[in-house]
């Protein structure tokens, strides 16, 4: 169900012949209404996809009917002639669907610096158009996947109405925002400038600390679609709820599934003066090659990590901080602590406690380790 | 020759069993003088090693006679006991030399978060003093390496004196300071002051853009020794060449032989609209392993660059950056360039070139490409 869970919405994927490896990779997912409130968080990479570009300026008004996206060419770095093909998608869409151009948003994911072959996506919009189905949102997902494994879906439910999404990750994933792609959909009634709050709020703290690698997509988009077609307005504690674990779902499905990982690893900063303090502190952490690889290694090698956080302009005393790994203080007050042997990476979830000691704050930044085969898929596969 | 090439100055190098692996592991560099002005750069972690904290304070009066250094552990995160252990290996070196404890700095590297063995470490100074020779600088400079596959000099000649130096590096190479450890001789005329500015200016456009990983260590050091035993008062602009000239081929053998590499890679930004754009794009760009990956995959994923750009808050239009790859203009205007299947990947060196189009500043940052071998290293060498 996913995406078509909340009423209002259908949803499809088809085999256009985008990908060069065949497959599912033309996927739409439609707003029947009553209400087209909208809302999307983009990429901040100054260097944008076209598809980036036509959505962020086609939802000025709040308002969204379809988002149409592809795998296959992510339809970045490719000039004016890319921004019209990301208008012709909009437009082909549009027109099959009898709305107006603006009212369709547009995704793309694959290849950076490549035309989309323009005559496969076009002949695909018809097709994707007739095969909509309230049963459609397992062939929209996998329709978005690059080097995904799985396809990604998560719904939650609240007094009413319903909130589900669909995601695509695998690589590229960091913030800014770490999703390539991902589409919301609910049934509350949810006017276009709540949603647009609801959903960068749910952003912030889960797509936005889902950090695999560094690196920052120029195609990122998570857009919000609400019906209203259950006629309830919600709570706004619950919806923002809803909405955040919903996002919080998805953004951890794509840690679970980065490219070559072995580990799903939080590092959450305990004590920090403040939230940003503690992102800086998490996310220093997060991007260190040093500490991702020795998380391959199963090595709870906590220098690596300390010497991380002693590069950002964090509050805190270096000489009483305090880490733990999978819950063994293996560094108490900058030095040594618990035997480090006694650190178990039996599972595929690792924790990271980081003790600030400068305040109240708490933040979690999740990632993943450095293997052979993340080294593997990025230096064999061109994205 | 190398350090010792200097007039001077004597070394030497022994086998002390602080590694477990044997060999060489304790260095003694020493400047018999007239002069003794000295200057040192250190990190700027502010989790810094027992040594780094060791060697400041006992640098503040701008006097150096001797620096002891030793492989096969960072005397990092030890807490106090680990300050009382640099302070004893100066100590053991003052008396052995009959100088004064305050006039020995103190550099360590290895792994983070052990005691030294200090049995060991001071049963070898001993022996190290009774080793100093004018040619034991080969020894000196090998007894400093740990995953280095070579023992790194250089040495360049003035107008009667010369420069001489030795570095280790191979991991947690980045800025801040991109060495672990470096010895800087002379035998010109310096006076303290001038020292620290000729240091510091050298190590600011050599070591410091010198990025390998992007880890920044808790143990870097540059420490420059000047004896005056030339007689000669150099002329400004030429000691400052040949100390730039020193440090930056240092810098150049440590990105030639770091850590499972297989290629170097010069990113140099043209038209920067300053020296700080200049550096944080190009620092961006050699830090974002997507590139890295696909460097070591000889692939000219130019996407991956321009999308690195693209993160940074440098002066640019987004839509008129050009990139080549190892001169290939890959990417115009930020779009589809020359055909990439022309760039070739034959020679271990790598060159990219970025033109923002913003200004005059041109600034080159040296990093690796990311393979096999460093996740390897990094997972199964625990430092």
């Amino acid at each position: 169900m996913s995406v078509t869970q909340p009423a209002g919405f259908t949803a499809s994927g088809v085999a256009a012949d985008i990908k060069s490896s065949g497959g599912l990779d033309l996927a739409l997912i439609v707003n029947n209404g009553p209400r087209f409130d909208a809302a999307g968080v983009f990429t901040t990479n100054r260097i944008s996809a076209a598809p980036v570009r036509w959505s962020q300026a086609a939802l000025e008004n709040g308002q969204a009917k379809a988002v149409i996206l592809n795998a296959g060419g992510a339809n970045a770095c490719t000039g004016t002639p890319g921004d019209d093909d990301a208008a012709a998608m909009a437009g082909h869409t549009a027109q099959a669907l009898n709305i107006d151009a603006q009212d369709v948003q547009v995704c793309s994911t694959g290849l950076i610096g490549e035309r989309l072959p323009m005559d496969s996506v076009l002949a695909g919009i018809p097709r994707a158009v007739a095969a909509l189905d309230t049963n459609g949102s397992e062939d929209a997902a996998k329709a978005i996947m690059t080097t995904d494994t799985r396809h990604k879906v998560a719904a939650s439910t609240g007094q009413g109405y319903s909130v589900a999404g669909m995601t695509k990750g695998a690589g590229m994933i960091a913030p800014g925002m770490a999703t390539m792609l991902a589409v919301i959909t609910t049934d509350a009634v949810v006017d276009a400038t709540l949603a647009q709050q609801l959903l960068s709020e749910a952003v912030r703290t889960t797509f936005n600390r889902a950090d695999s690698d560094g690196c920052m997509s120029t195609n990122d988009t998570v857009v919000l679609m609400a019906s209203g077609a259950s006629g309830v307005t919600p709570d706004h504690d619950e919806v923002q709820e809803l909405i955040r674990d919903v996002c919080a779902s998805l953004a951890r499905q794509i840690i679970g599934d980065a490219e070559g990982s072995t580990r799903d690893i939080a590092v959450t900063v305990h004590g920090a003066a403040s939230e940003q303090d503690g992102e800086t502190v998490a996310r220093t952490v997060t991007r260190s090659n040093l500490f991702k690889t020795a998380m391959f290694g199963k090595d709870p090698n906590w220098g690596r990590i300390i010497s991380a956080v002693g590069t950002t302009d964090a509050v805190f005393d270096p000489t009483t901080i305090d880490v733990a790994v999978n819950d063994v203080m293996v560094c108490r007050n900058a030095g040594i602590g618990e035997d480090r042997s006694l650190v178990s990476f039996d599972d595929r979830e690792v924790t990271v406690d980081i003790y600030l000691k400068a305040g109240e704050h708490e933040v979690t930044v999740w990632t993943n380790d450095l293997s052979y085969d993340y080294v593997r898929e990025n230096a064999e596969y061109s994205s």
